[in-house]
């Protein structure tokens, strides 16, 4: 039942202190997703033990190339490790046409499908859907169409009380009991009250991935109360005028969208290559927005620990 | 008047125990070249501190991921870092579409200009020529066109003996000794001969750079007798049917190459992710050419003390 995520890239659009351009692996249950895919990630999903032929989603926010560089030798190398399961692609339009390009120049027929989804520019839309999880796009204010996503896991299901169960009661009743359904018999008198036999179902999560961005009020209503917001902050405040000339967010910026949005945890991250040592970026955030993280390589945030 | 080359990567299609895709940086005298991009190249650039901003040309064997796929993001990196002077890309046909195409998408208008050269698929042509250096093309036996290049210094200038000059010469008679003419005056009459007062030119170097290639004996005339041959040596003898299958060499089939042109020194590399360890590679060219070295990161081969 986990929702992690994990750093593999950090920096804004210059590498530099070993830092990696934008990259974020994010495991809910049994979906495992990349979010960017900046250069070098082949680099990162090894170090850091990541099952890559299992990912099966991958969004990219938009098309400057500290955020999608990285994907094709992704997509070559899982084609040469032998990967068979269709692979789905979500980014504003072009990336088709960029990969399609490059492979018809390679020669290659990858052995695996790779599905497009382009995301249309405008209000938030649904990217996917399915029992567990939803996805929506985030409307970001950036240089080119740029998206954030938002990743709902839906109603878990209630959880059956093994103490109190009669040893008799059908499977198909348990089923209806996890539901949250009361059970019935053929003469509609009460069998089973559904909250006798049940526990409250585990929390839901959600994750919202905001990069990059000016600083935009107007996503406050689609992230409102998620559970970590990552939210880019390239610059610290006293660099306001570079951030609004770049249409990028500050350290102080972040933090007042964590703010409005009354989310639980903020991480901050796309740092400028500007910046060596980056304690300073979360203490500026945090007086702002106390529960702030600094994105760090490497490092897993468990959602369900936070 | 140096001619130095330094490995930035040396691996096959597949990265892997932390080695980079292909990739060389040649010094020239004036010339600061790069040959093949693999992904992560400005990391490599950055770790070994070459003069990024310096570098005025690009060769581009073939259009597989491992051999290209790291110049979008130094092109980008060159243009945040302020670069303005003159790029100048050497590659097979479908670069030119592949950067544009990702320019575009990324409303990117680059500070400097980029020069593209493709590179016709058949015989051998001059690339480039000035006083210093000629470079030509070396067609390779792959999947799809690809080409090696064939880096010739040209002769140099005879040196002035300083120790016999006459403190009375003319400068316009030095420029002429040193290339190589003997002085006369104006009657006819034999003022200086050549010889007693220049020494011998410093002596000038070739390299040959062959990736990927399967074994072909045409190109030992093209690269007769260069100082520093790289031919890749994806795999050990025994893998000679997978070398004949993927279109690649065996560590034997570069050495046999190395013998044949009789190249002062051989330099294997493009090294399959199923060695960790290369040192049999090296041994097992070495039995049938003796000069082989391993291209190893980092590493910087003077042409000069070979």
């Amino acid at each position: 039942m986990s929702f992690q995520l994990t750093i593999l890239g950090s920096s804004g659009a210059l590498p530099a202190y070993g830092r990696f351009p934008s990259s974020q692996y994010l495991h809910i249950q049994k979906h495992h997703i990349l979010i960017d895919c900046g250069e070098g990630i082949q680099t990162q999903l090894k170090r850091f033990s990541i099952p890559t032929q299992k990912i099966d989603k991958i969004f990219i926010s938009h098309l400057h190339g500290d955020h999608y560089l990285g994907l094709m030798g992704l997509l070559f190398s899982m084609h040469l490790n032998r990967r068979t399961n269709d692979l789905h692609l979500y980014s504003p339009p072009g990336l088709d046409q960029i990969i399609l390009l490059q492979l018809k120049y390679s020669k290659s027929a990858l052995h695996y499908q790779l599905i497009f989804h382009p995301i249309p520019d405008g209000a938030s839309v649904c990217l996917y859907e399915d029992n567990i999880l939803t996805v929506h796009t985030i409307p970001l204010r950036h240089k080119i169409p740029c998206t954030g996503f938002l990743f709902q896991e839906k109603p878990k299901q209630r959880k059956i009380n093994k103490e109190v169960l009669p040893k008799d009661m059908l499977l198909a009743h348990i089923a209806q009991l996890k539901l949250g359904e009361d059970i019935y018999n053929d003469e509609g008198a009460l069998l089973y009250k559904n909250t006798d036999y049940t526990l409250p179902p585990r929390p839901s999560y959600s994750f919202a991935y905001c990069s990059d961005t000016a600083y935009d009020e107007s996503i406050v209503g689609l992230i409102k109360e998620v559970d970590l917001l990552y939210h880019e902050a390239t610059f610290m405040q006293e660099h306001e005028d570079k951030a609004a000339m770049t249409l990028h967010s500050t350290t102080l910026q972040a933090a007042q969208i964590a703010n409005l949005a009354k989310v639980k945890c903020l991480l901050i991250g796309h740092y400028s290559a500007r910046y060596r040592v980056l304690n300073a970026l979360q203490e500026e955030a945090a007086t702002l927005f106390k529960n702030t993280k600094l994105a760090i390589e490497g490092e897993t945030i468990d959602l369900e620990k936070l």
